[in-house]
Formats: structure tokens, sequence, C-alpha cells
């Protein structure tokens, strides 16, 4: 169904406040889930609400943790994030990362011991919005598997990248798997194939049949041996850095998703080597250079990321965002103060 | 054809200083080469020293050009690298950046109008086996259609990460596209076809024919959208931090690959907030873990990016390094003192 962008997010505000949240944070989540399902990113949007109060239930969220510093050294800071909300603790690093780089042209934020931070991206747009290159990724516990193995063994580790344009923020959010079950589901249900081979089936076969690979499990990295490699490089990488936990820690903890998990945000000052309006031609020059590439069918231009975001963005706030049925009315039951019963989706 | 290391590097050498370097910047440049054939990329190895004369010949690499501090602030520099050889001026932002890690925690080296850097992983590793975190990646003039267009129009722009681990670093080096054109004349000249799709035809379906792609010229951006969204995003931030040109600038001067490209060299240190023991020993769990993931093939276990090219370096230093037949005479021949004439490979 379609809900007004301030009704949803008033909703959500509402179940948040009836699980425990602060006012302040419970206004910071509605404010992202509802942004996240307005952008069209309805996964890590209002569908993950139920979920989240799942876990907050299970307490493998702790409403009450907030993010303490542990150590910190020049241009970088490391946080406990005490299994705190994973949004409110990664917005407070992104911010942390932005004031470092206000300083040293260059911030690094790693946080360790934190959940689920929902949308990746949210906080790479965070850093763009506000005039800063952002780079950002955590680890997950395993489930995908290692290239040349058939057993899950690595998490689909989001990386994000984003440049801030003035004309649109250009954001990469990218999972190491070449689709997330959430979308294999979505296909199964629509009774469609995949645009492009997703995974393995129990035989070992490239297959585009989503129900194949979510009975295998056996989802494919992105660019096979690449999305692979470099998401086993990029947990070894946060969990270093942010002297937390790796996923396979998080495997054998097994406390849901991404509990306990590590998350790293860089900022970047893009002006601090050339002049704000040189920079910002550049930009807009090389967009429109790649925008105008040679569309294989003219009515699908070509876009460069986070283009077609802000269009939908645009549309969900004016017209109403688009929210599942099933999901709508488990926020509300929260909303109400009910509790959910039955499995989570 | 194979060939002890230390012959290779002292006939390569020998090619470097007649092409004017500097003995330093010879003997720097004869063993990058020589070392990336020995790790098995024979690609950005030997097979590069041909039409590295070329470029010197053109003008297109100056080898008097040397890197200029332009700006700095807090952990971050900015370089000039006036067209110098690509290596050089890359090993030295590579250090640079490890110096300001060292002080900053991290640093950050953004290098603007530099040239070709051959091998992508060599500055990685570099800071890998120096003790630190490597970020790095650079933009290229376009060779690859944006994703949804069917006419090249960003670069494959490799992306590195390396984590040191003592017992062998963790290191992925990948460039945006599928497979480099390099890889798909390979695959032709032996007869076969690539093991996945790579690219498409003139007729637009996705094939695993190399000649077919090289053709149309249509290669895949590794993951399809991902590749292609990753790609122009580094290449629009590998601007803007350096100040640097951008691929299509690069497109627009037409002055060979990479020619005026821009660069980044990020560098963490991996122990400001963990005990490197610590560290270590969580880098060692993680990788055994990953190791041991159940394989499809028990005659090929699972690996992390990294481990098996320390394999093959060791193998090609005690046994000999490959060498195509054809790219040996080219480079004796520069060594001893001749021009190459016709087609560069």
């Amino acid at each position: 169904m379609i809900v007004p962008f301030d009704k949803l997010k008033a909703t959500a505000k509402k179940a948040f406040l009836n699980l425990g949240l602060s006012e302040e944070q419970a206004e910071t989540c509605a404010h992202i889930h509802a942004s996240s399902s307005a952008d069209g990113v309805e996964s890590h949007g209002m569908n993950r609400i139920p979920r989240f109060a799942e876990y907050v239930g299970k307490g493998w969220v702790n409403v009450n943790g907030r993010p303490e510093l542990i150590r910190a050294k020049g241009a970088a800071e490391n946080y406990d994030g005490h299994l705190g909300i994973g949004i409110t603790n990664a917005l407070f690093c992104a911010e942390r990362a932005m004031k470092l780089a206000e300083v040293h042209g260059i911030g690094l934020v790693a946080l360790k011991n934190t959940t689920h931070w929902m949308r990746g991206g949210t906080y790479a747009w965070k850093i763009a919005e506000s005039g800063y290159i952002g780079i950002s990724w955590i680890n997950t516990e395993s489930c995908m598997p290692m290239w040349g193995s058939d057993e899950k063994s690595v998490g689909n580790n989001p990386f994000c990248i984003a440049i801030p344009r003035e004309d649109g923020q250009i954001v990469v959010d990218m999972a190491m798997s070449q689709y997330a079950y959430g979308k294999l589901g979505v296909y199964r249900l629509a009774g469609k194939k995949l645009p492009y081979p997703g995974g393995f089936d129990k035989d070992g076969k490239l297959t585009d049949d989503p129900g194949a690979i979510e009975d295998s499990m056996r989802i494919l990295p992105t660019g096979y041996w690449k999305g692979s490699s470099l998401a086993i490089a990029l947990d070894l990488a946060a969990a270093a850095i942010s002297n937390g936990l790796c996923g396979s820690d998080m495997d054998a903890n097994n406390n849901g998703s991404c509990t306990g998990c590590s998350q790293i945000f860089i900022a970047i000052d893009p002006y601090m080597f050339g002049e704000k309006s040189d920079i910002q031609s550049m930009l807009n020059r090389r967009v429109a250079i790649a925008d105008s590439a040679h569309p294989i069918d003219p009515k699908h231009p070509v876009k460069c990321p986070g283009e077609s975001t802000i269009s939908r963005r645009k549309k969900s706030l004016s017209e109403g965002v688009n929210v599942d049925d099933s999901i709508w009315e488990q926020v509300c039951a929260l909303a109400d103060g009910k509790t959910l019963s039955g499995r989570i989706e």
C-alpha cells in the first residue's frame, strides 16, 4: 500500500517509543527507516522494524547502549557501540568522522560491538549531504559461500562510497552478494527468473531460478571471485581497525544478523586541494558525460549511482511511500503497543 | 619461456637505463615489473615494458618528472606527478601515506597528473608488507560501457585493499571489469571460452566468447551494475580529492592508457586500537576458518585473496619466472640499446 511519508514516520516513531527508545532515538530511527523506504530500499527500511522489535525483545539490541570512546589517535577514533541501536551508533560515528576530517582532511571512526545499521548507504548519503566524501563498510555474519566453497563462509559485507555533488549526490551502496536473499524472495513470489544468474542450485549449476538458490543457500558473490575476495578483505579490515569481532566471531555467537559487528566510517574533505566551484564543475561535467553515454535502450538512459534514488525519493515524498501490507500491519500493531507474535519478517 | 628472476630484473634494468631512467629509477622499475610477473601478473609486469618504452618515446611519460607537494592538510597531502614514471610516483605516495598514518593513525595521499602505475596491487602490497592497511585506487580512460550503455564510457578503475598479516598478506586487486582485454586475448588465442560471461557480443547478448567481446568492445562490469557504479564513483572521488583529471578528461586528451590520471593512497595503522598480537591472531583465526570452508572441489581448497600469489611468487623465485617469448625478445632488444619497431604489445 501507499502511505504518506509523515504518517509512515509518525507511526514508526510511536512503535519505537513503545520499544523503549528515547524521544530523540525514536525520532531519528523513524526518520531513517521511513526515508529508506521512500528511497526504494524497503528491504532495509520499514521492512526491518518488526525484526528490530524482535532483537530488542531478545536483548540483542540494547536501547540504552551508547557509543563510548575507547581510544583515539590523530585523525582516528575507536568507539564501543555497547550493542546499542545500530542506526544511532552509526550516525554518531559518521558525524565524528566528518569532525575529524574538518581538522585533518580525512577522518576515520572505527566502531566495534554495534548492531545492524539497516540500510548501509544511509551513512555515506549523510556524509555526502554534509559536503564530504564518505566511505563506509561493515562486516556481517556469514551468509554467502566464499568463492570455491558450497557453504556460507563470509558475510555480504556492504561497501559504500559517496561523493557530494550539489546537483545530486553520487552514492554506491553495494553488498558483496549479487542479490540479497530478500530480492530472491521477491522474484520467486512474482514467479519470475532473476535478470542474471544469482547463485548455484543444489547440483552446483549457476542459475537464475530464485527458489533453487534459496534452497541451496548458495548465493553468488558479485563478480564471482571478486566479490568473494573483497568481502573477506572488508571483514578482516573492519575487525582489525576497530579491534572488534570478525565475521566468524559473529557466526560463533549466533545472535542474529550483525549483532556485535564492526563498522568503519571514513570522511574526506573534497575541497582541501581544489576550489569547491572547480570540483563541483568537474563532477557535473563527468556525470553529464557518463549519463549521455549511448544507451542500449533509449527508454532507459544511463544514470550514475544515486540519481535514480533521488528521483524515487521525490516521488515518494509527493505521492506517498510504498509499504508492504503485512509490514504496515505489524508496524501499526507495534505503534498501538501490541507485541508481535509468530514469525518476524 | 622461463627466466630466472635475477636475470629478468637485470635485463629489465638495462632496458630502463637505456630509456633514460636514473640508476635508482631503473632499479625500482625493474624490480616491480619483474616481481609482478613473478607473482603471476604478467599482463602488468614484463608485458608492459615495451609499451612503457613507447610512452617514453612519445613523451607521454616524462622520466624527469618527480612528485611535487602542492598542498597539505593534517593527515592528507596532494602531489602533482608531472607525468613522471607511474611506478616511482605511486611508490613515493604510498610511502608518504604510511608516514602520515604513523602520526595521524590514517594517512591519505592524492596524486594527480601521473601515469600508468602498472600492476595496481603493487602499492597495497607494499603498504601491507610495511605493516599498514592499504587502500588505493586509480581512474583510467574509458574502456568499459557504463551499465545500460553499449559504448565505452567509464574506466575499469582498479581498487585495491590490503591487510598486513604476518603469515601472509591479504590483498585484493580488482579492476571493475570482469576480465581485462589482455585476458580475453589469452583465452581467444588458446581457443577457449571464458569461464563465465565476460561481455556482450555485437547483438547485445551476454557471451563467454572472448573474440566476440573483443569485436564489440563491450566488456562486462564486474557484478553487472555494481561494477559500473563503483567504477564511476571511484573516478569521481579520485579526481575530486586529487584536484586532478577525471576519466572523461583523459578521454579528451587521448594520450594513451592512464596518462594524466589521478590516484589515491590511504594507509591505516591497524594496531592503533588493539594490541598487535591480538589483531594478528584474529586475522589468522579468520583466514583459517575461511580457508577451511567446505570446497566444491576438494582439489581446490578455498583461499583468501593474496595467498595464491604468495605461493606463485615462491615458485617463481625458486624455479624461474614465466615470460612470453615475444615480450622477452623485446625487453632484450631494449636492454641491447635497440628501439622497438612495429606494433607494441
